[in-house]
């Protein structure tokens, strides 16, 4: 396999060592100088509203694109080959683990219904439009020689949106709702859409009936929870592993790599297996963020909370980077020979298909929810359903590599078209609707200072369900009032009611064997907490 | 560049998904459940003084080499071909910035002159002296087809000692003095084999002159300082930017990602000048931990003291894993088409002279050292330099790498037979000769309760210099009788001279600018310190 393949370019420097190839070095310098630029440069622009790290990381990748377009006098811009492999294997697995170490689960479990619904039924929805739209579409505007395949691979590449800029703009302690619901979507989203796609290409075309849409629907679920409960046991094995040889005692780095090699593994494990690695190394990481972070060491909580968020930071970053300079990619616009007009054409069409195929399942869906929850209280509004959909729009590095696989070994005449127009379509999708998300959230939902009804505590507190609970046993009623009481509970404030016998089986059989906080010297600090930055 | 190159092979896994090749994840499985292993595996005979980490994985990756080699029925071992480029740009590079940047940088420079002795003249020696051995005595066992040039590479490629494993083996608490020399002899050696490597590769056999061992010296002399101030100015430089940005106002996730990055950096930098990465990165170590570790927040410095450290364990483990398991490499040992006779008088004539070559410079350095230092507290005591002449025996990946370059695309008939038996003279030594120094130097010093003179404080105290000096200044004496005492305590204590006149260029110069202890609020831990484990 290979990582990073460097271009063989013109330039006369003398080998670095004689065991060491010049182009890699060279690559690695430039790749390097510029996350360091972008470090600095996202840090001075922190306050300025407009830009985020995404947006510096992909114009400056931009500018190094140019400038080495401008060395090699036109003839290529490309230093490094945008890789697969790369990609999916070494940058995704820390930024997606890191989102499940850091989320937080309260929220995230709260609205697991929602992300749910947004995750699968509306990526479906999406893939049916956008494939639909595209078919009928793009033989007007004269793109012919696509088959049925490529169109609904147009579908799943073109659904699959981008977490790691969604994580950017929101905040999760200013609108937890949003950010829980929008990142979560964004997981399951991925997850998706890649499962799509796989499925895309191993369909027989010719023999299309209803028995295959239902054996889809099999295979995801499958999929999902197959997916997600190697994540856990992955994740719970780490904390059994941990508490029980008591690893602290000798190597505060030995619980570390055994924690990051564990999560790494359980993602290896998953892609072995055919899963989807992305829902397995997520939920191990909410796993490893509720059970083993605490059986380690002081050190290793402060270490690994932010390790892991240096990892993913750094992951992202060169994401960006790679697609900025990627774009510029000389070979690439001189294969697709359409003209100016069709590739205008083709990247409005792809752009209003995103728009219209989001639209399509954000507002029918969201008022869907709205109207089986019962309580107005949890309504969601419309202010919050657009920036649900706004959101959502951002296409990133999953895009580009999924149009690469489809399009790159093709020898369609379209072929380089589509995978330029997915370009632009992300570079436009990211510094624009990425820019102007802060801005829009702002003037949308923070202006409007009447507190956000579905961000606020309205339900029941688990303390009341506790006292209520037990008051209905401390009155010595019979035992059937108890459970009535229980029942209707659970009809009424179903998600709470969930959460308060899981806690109960949680202390009862899991953190005993597991670990986890109550069951390790209590230390006033979780992965979301920010008390140890003082 | 390919990073990790798989072999395609006869199983028949159906691929995990559409764009990963799946002989890549059954690699990187293998891989991440062999390192869980090692770790758990290591921690659990962390208490036995025969085993180290070292030699648990080479163990462990040659079980798991056998087992690959059951599988495929004996065709072949390998599942990863061991490649240069990952060795040299991704797995030294982090071991040897954290050696510097946990090393005792006082009793370092305290033996700044002896390790550069050591490390350059020593390396020089050995070097000499095995090449002329090997030139000698291989024509004798039936090795011919070898040429002057070869026999030189040998020389270098067995001078090349494992300072990863002695980090192992040696303790930084108990045996400062010996832990100080015998690693940092380690790191210049490193420079040193791989610049006497590259000049041999260079230099034109033909016309051999007295000329071009001057300019062998000098290009080394370039190489040492050009290599130490680059690391220098790049840690000067991540100090500098952290303390004048502020990063910690915003996040502490990017003072770690720019640590990590501009250290990385400088050694790319380093190898795309030409210069020793491994020096620089070294340095970059040295003053990242006396100003940058300083300037940033109390979460940053325990995160960059235990994330540094688990990159380099993983780093080293995996290098020893991988070993393990490229020994086993059938095709290789097929391709040596030798007698076992010729394999076994090879490799034992590569093992004596490796134990000569270093005998040959220990014991003389060490008692010209002794002859030229007065006191007779600091003399290096027989007991030390055997320890010294033991620990640096072994051999490790830096000699497999140079190995391989050297002979694996060679068409010579004993070519193949170097490699396998530099791989024996590998596995020998840190299997046999790793697992022997911990009790070795329990019995050899710590059972000897006398304390040991040179590790103990008999130079006088920073604090009675500096009354001494004070002293003279208060007592109104002349400037000439003050200088003269400046001058005498140079000549009787040198080295606690320069660092006292260092520590006031420090104060009063640098750490204005860069930051460090003192100059931002005091913290009681140092990332060699245990003070936050608790």
């Amino acid at each position: 396999m290979s990582t990073i393949e460097t271009m063989s370019h013109p330039w006369t420097f003398q080998s670095s060592s004689d065991f060491l190839s010049t182009g890699t070095i060279i690559a690695l310098t430039v790749f390097f100088s510029l996350l360091c630029a972008c470090i600095v440069v996202g840090h001075l622009l922190e306050t300025n509203r407009w830009a985020n790290e995404s947006t510096t990381a992909l114009l400056l990748g931009l500018g190094a694109g140019a400038v080495v377009l401008l060395v090699y006098k036109g003839n290529s811009s490309k230093i490094l080959v945008f890789d697969e492999d790369l990609f999916f294997l070494y940058l995704l697995p820390p930024i997606i683990f890191n989102a499940g170490f850091q989320v937080k689960k309260k929220q995230f479990f709260k609205n697991f219904t929602i992300i749910l619904m947004f995750g699968i039924l509306g990526t479906v929805i999406s893939f049916c439009l956008i494939s639909l739209c595209a078919f009928l579409l793009f033989k007007k505007i004269g793109v012919t020689s696509l088959s049925t395949q490529d169109f609904l691979a147009v579908g799943a590449i073109l659904s699959a949106t981008d977490s790691v800029c969604t994580l950017q703009v929101l905040n999760q302690d200013e609108t937890p709702f949003l950010y829980s619901v929008i990142f979560g979507e964004g997981v399951v989203n991925d997850a998706t859409s890649i499962v799509l796609y796989n499925a895309v290409q191993s369909i027989d075309m010719d023999n299309i009936d209803a028995l295959i849409s239902l054996k889809l629907l099999g295979t995801f679920l499958y999929l999902f929870f197959s997916s997600t409960l190697l994540g856990i046991a992955a994740g719970l094995l780490s904390a059994f592993i941990i508490k029980t040889l008591y690893f602290g005692r000798h190597s505060t780095d030995r619980e570390v790599a055994l924690m990051i090699i564990m999560a790494y593994l359980s993602y290896m494990l998953a892609e072995l297996l055919n899963l989807s690695g992305i829902l397995t190394i997520f939920f191990c990481g909410i796993v490893m963020s509720h059970y083993t972070w605490h059986n380690v060491t002081q050190s290793s909580r402060t270490t690994t909370k932010h390790a892991f968020a240096t990892m993913s930071f750094i992951a992202e970053t060169f994401i960006f980077l790679y697609v900025g300079m990627d774009a510029l990619d000389i070979d690439k616009w001189k294969a697709s020979s359409a003209s100016a007009g069709t590739f205008v054409a083709v990247s409005s069409t792809l752009f209003a298909l995103v728009l219209v195929g989001r639209a399509a399942f954000v507002y029918p869906l969201a008022n869907f929810i709205n109207c089986i929850q019962r309580q107005d209280s949890s309504n969601i509004e419309f202010r919050q359903q657009f920036i649900m959909w706004w959101a959502g729009l951002m296409r990133g590095a999953v895009t580009i590599a999924l149009s690469y696989n489809q399009f790159s070994s093709s020898e369609k005449k379209d072929s380089a078209l589509m995978i330029t127009c997915t370009i632009i379509v992300v570079l436009f999708s990211t510094v624009v609707f990425g820019s102007m998300t802060k801005p829009l959230i702002e003037a949308v939902l923070l202006r409007h200072a009447k507190p956000n009804v579905s961000d606020a505590v309205d339900s029941p507190r688990l303390e009341d369900l506790r006292i209520l609970l037990i008051d209905n046993g401390g009155e010595n009623q019979p035992a059937a009032a108890a459970q009535r009481s229980s029942l209707s509970l659970l009809l009424t404030h179903p998600t709470w009611t969930v959460h308060y016998f899981w806690r109960k089986f949680d202390d009862r059989f899991m953190r005993p064997v597991f670990g986890g906080r109550g069951f390790v010297p209590f230390v006033p600090t979780s992965p979301t907490g920010a008390a140890d930055e003082a």
